[in-house]
């Protein structure tokens, strides 16, 4: 079950960068549900290629056609299945990679572990295009949350290492981020970042003490997003600096009677579950392989060593693409959870 | 689902902090295994309670008593049971508890998601004593692992933010770090820090791209440990502040023509995938939040506004015996990975 | 995961029999094999409408068209992702159902489970059309069996209760069941029937003692087939009325020296595991419910009770076409059972 | 998976016949729920061995010791642990069976899986004992259930091929069943027979329209009881012979103005999904392998044939120590679909 997701509302990825296209089937999405398809397109429109800064120059529009589960525009409780078809795709860029590995990439990994049957252009399966299902899929969650009012909520914390100040444009970007980019993609280089998300309105209660966590489940998905490469919650990694007296959330009551902390160290979950509190977690986001600065790699059909030069398009940082796709992973997430039995 | 891990081997984690015992079921641990049980004994010795710097006075002998799956010293395909007699138990130090939640314990989350029918003492199910099933589990697929020159490791790298020296005890903690956790204690206080893993020695091309990937499943079970906030492999949350140029790790050949990285940021996994290189990665382990230090809460049968001071055992750090459960959990994801189809 | 089955190659239908089309992704099926796509169609022509005796003259193409996990004619090991198209619907037929549920069909309980959500046209998602996909899968499946020297072979043993003899058409009918088949479309009625199906060429030691035995697999594939109501393995029903003594399969040694029974009560497993004897299962198949008698039922908008006549296209016989169904579950189960740890 | 079924509640079974004893582990459990134990010893006395007609002389008092899960005498949704000890164990009686298998038995297919790593005593995991732990675990859930009031109900169709009429005694048995029952245990033989389950009060709309549905959650876990080698649902094989206008169930309402079908060949699941109307079930057990009359086999250690003669103690007849076994496996699939989402 590589490619799927989830325990009540399976969400089971396919496609390839260069193939006939990308998709999803979402197993278990409740019945009767009208989602608004125009926010639909907006949401996956904010992961699609092409406009934010720091995006690769090719454009797809991303429309999901819908080839199942749904019927006079609302969810029948079947599968839904989303295909988004590959329009503008140049395979000949990659023709030269399946021997010489892009450092960074799964491009040798995935050549091992089949053999050399992977479908090595653009990344085939292993690319970031794949998660554009995951987005179709978040989007119909994140609707279906919002009439529960849970919502879903991110911003970039840090891009290149330096924080991102309250400031910023549509992207998530304030200035120094912006010329971080710019800055990186002159010189045919990359810059990584962290996204932080938050769900806001989860009753208390949900999850699981052990492997069925908050935690567990969100970070399953997430690390299912390429390019993640760590994931922390509440006050994370900082939080084990701290003495247990501060990190602590001293318990309280709200206005109207109900249980809050004063402070969420801990994140929303404690003990893998629920605690009323926003569930609040980071992800660091890996500047993106893709980099046309010549590199050092092998030649795995020779045995030498040898250096690649990325033509292709890059995306000189992918983290404001990422961050609707953090979005959707989050949004599964607390579905599922709400959605226990 | 809530208490089981793995794919093909699944480990079923049961039990209660002051109930008759803890313990787990392994189901799918290859046939024909004769584990060294004294090798087994040694290592849960090292979560055990009472004798690492920071642990709490409680003292367990922890010796499995196994139930199932074993005949003349092997295993015999069928599921593995083990359990671990409770005996050292004094639930009245907990008696309180229940109305009164523990900032940072699950105290409260349970209580709601149970309808209060949770065990409240000690932290019932959600106690970090449930992890010696844990232990025992990862024991064996240590061992089983060694046979295959697969090497589990492990080391402090901070206590109370501060970075751990080369110059460790037999706990991974050097002079500075026994200096703070004494200090906590002295304080009634408690202090965290971080744990490293690396698995050495898997053939590259195991693990999937998407969710079953290699950080997926090593998260999946790291975040089922008590007090663990956040995992990062590689280079992780530091990585994202690099350039692609800097991040990305050169393929090269090693003296015998295998691939290899000349660096390690991808912390052994490409687009899910091991790579072939050590798998590494860091877990943010909080300050155990049972302190003795007054702290604010609430009464929930009341309504109003609370002190309570926590009595009982605690650990002032649980660092050092968190150590051997995230080997234990890396030996379980790594044996997981050596048997996918 | 209503509409996945398999644990190591795993496969999800989606689609309905009035949607844009039905399919299935296949995920976890080996990397680097070739199917003959010619074969796959003639297998699938085999479920196709249109073709075999009491089958809905409803003429669909069915050729799948592959969205991922192929390329250059290979399985890559990503999922494999085929679209059957809908083309010849006609969705007028069904208008009247939603209200008035048709008797033997899942109208009723589907309308109950989605409260009224469910696409009533043509059955929806539980349509025996969405077997096409799982058709398409069986058909990988076979193939890639044949290439390990595993064959599945099958036969109708009974259509409207009468034993099949061994003059049968392509469409394993003899003379005497297509006169039955006949009669009942003439009368607007229909008959059900029992397929044999047999695995042969597994090895011994597939398989497990309890809840993933051959068995439990095979069954749990095999009841999502809709219309089948019963499965037994071996002697099934007929063995429970044998002594033991007879039922019992005394072991013999063949001329290679391997071990074999000397009768095959048992159907090839024993304890759920594969005793390298021809697996042997038989599934009874329910005469189709959809008949042009006037039947009676309610109507759930009136609370009347009512008649229905239906009108459409139906089966007078779904046995020949459920055939490669059986066979196709008979594969995805041996297939997973081959690829186990 | 192979000790585990279920998807809500996962209850996963371990032990042998012959170790230190067998149990189960049951995850998802409602919290809050007061068993009565009695009932449930009640309950498990009715499938322990020594009573019934039949039955084995091996007396075991079987009361279970609650390792986990349960405080102050409620379940409190942490994953309970039921542990059954073997005392009354002779595994003198089976060494020899290790190279010479019993037709029948799982000896031999164990040993091919297991590189005979198995426990061979008494058929190790495979026996019939481990069905111990399912009898916890769907005693708990028949009682939960019945505060749902939702009941199972079963008894014994035939016995050694004959029909079992309305006048039996507390094990389910006529006269010509304990005649036809004694007359092989006279022969040093077996017999085998049919239980039917009935499960009363569940509501429309449960289960899903494919592999998740009524039919194939039971048959699942009744395929996972040794001895089980076929399942039907309402008039199953034989429907397979009816026509359709015979077989369909036409909807009705009664006096309440609630659903229901006149005749109940769908055995209460169209589509997967319940009706409303009972789900009847009817499960083939064959006679059972353990005879004393010499038989065939071979010496896996020589490679010639042989015969053996099982002494030990050995039920003539398992089919009323099934019947509660038939019940929990009903009651734990009807609970699980209880329980979805």
């Amino acid at each position: 079950m590589s490619s799927s997701c989830g325990r009540n509302v399976v969400v089971t990825l396919f496609g390839e960068s260069h193939g006939p296209g990308v998709g999803c089937v979402i197993d278990g999405f409740p019945a009767g549900f009208t989602p608004d398809m125009d926010a639909v397109a907006a949401f996956m429109a904010r992961r699609a290629p092409g406009k934010a800064p720091g995006s690769t120059p090719r454009a797809e529009a991303d429309l999901p056609r819908i080839l199942s589960g749904m019927h006079d525009g609302r969810t029948t409780g079947a599968p839904i299945t989303a295909l988004i078809e590959n329009i503008n795709t140049r395979s000949g860029d990659y023709s030269d990679l399946v021997r010489k590995p892009r450092p960074g990439h799964a491009d040798y990994t995935l050549h091992v572990k089949t053999g050399g049957a992977n479908d090595p252009r653009g990344g085939g399966h292993s690319s970031g295009r794949v998660t554009a299902g995951l987005c179709f899929a978040g989007a119909l969650a994140i609707q279906y949350l919002a009439a529960k009012e849970v919502a879903i909520k991110s911003r970039i914390t840090a891009i290149a290492g330096s924080a991102v100040s309250c400031k910023t444009d549509k992207y998530g970007l304030d200035e120094a981020a912006r010329a971080a980019i710019d800055a990186a993609r002159r010189d045919g280089d990359s810059v990584g970042g962290v996204v932080e998300c938050v769900i806001e309105g989860l009753p208390a209660g949900l999850g699981d003490p052990m492997f069925d966590g908050v935690e567990n489940r969100i970070a399953s998905i997430v690390f299912g997003i390429p390019a993640v490469k760590g994931v922390e919650f509440g006050s994370g990694f900082a939080g084990s600096a701290l003495r247990g007296s501060v990190n602590n959330d001293p318990f309280i009551f709200n206005d109207l009677g109900g249980v809050r902390t004063r402070t969420n160290n801990h994140g929303g979950a404690l003990g893998g579950i629920t605690s009323g509190m926003p569930v609040v977690f980071r992800v660091a986001i890996k500047p993106t392989p893709s980099i046309s600065i010549p590199q050092d790699t092998v030649d795995i059909q020779t045995g030498k060593c040898c250096r690649i030069e990325i033509k292709g398009r890059h995306d000189a940082c992918i983290v404001p693409r990422a961050r609707p796709v953090v979005e959707a992973a989050a949004a599964l997430a607390a579905l599922d959870l709400l959605l226990d039995p």
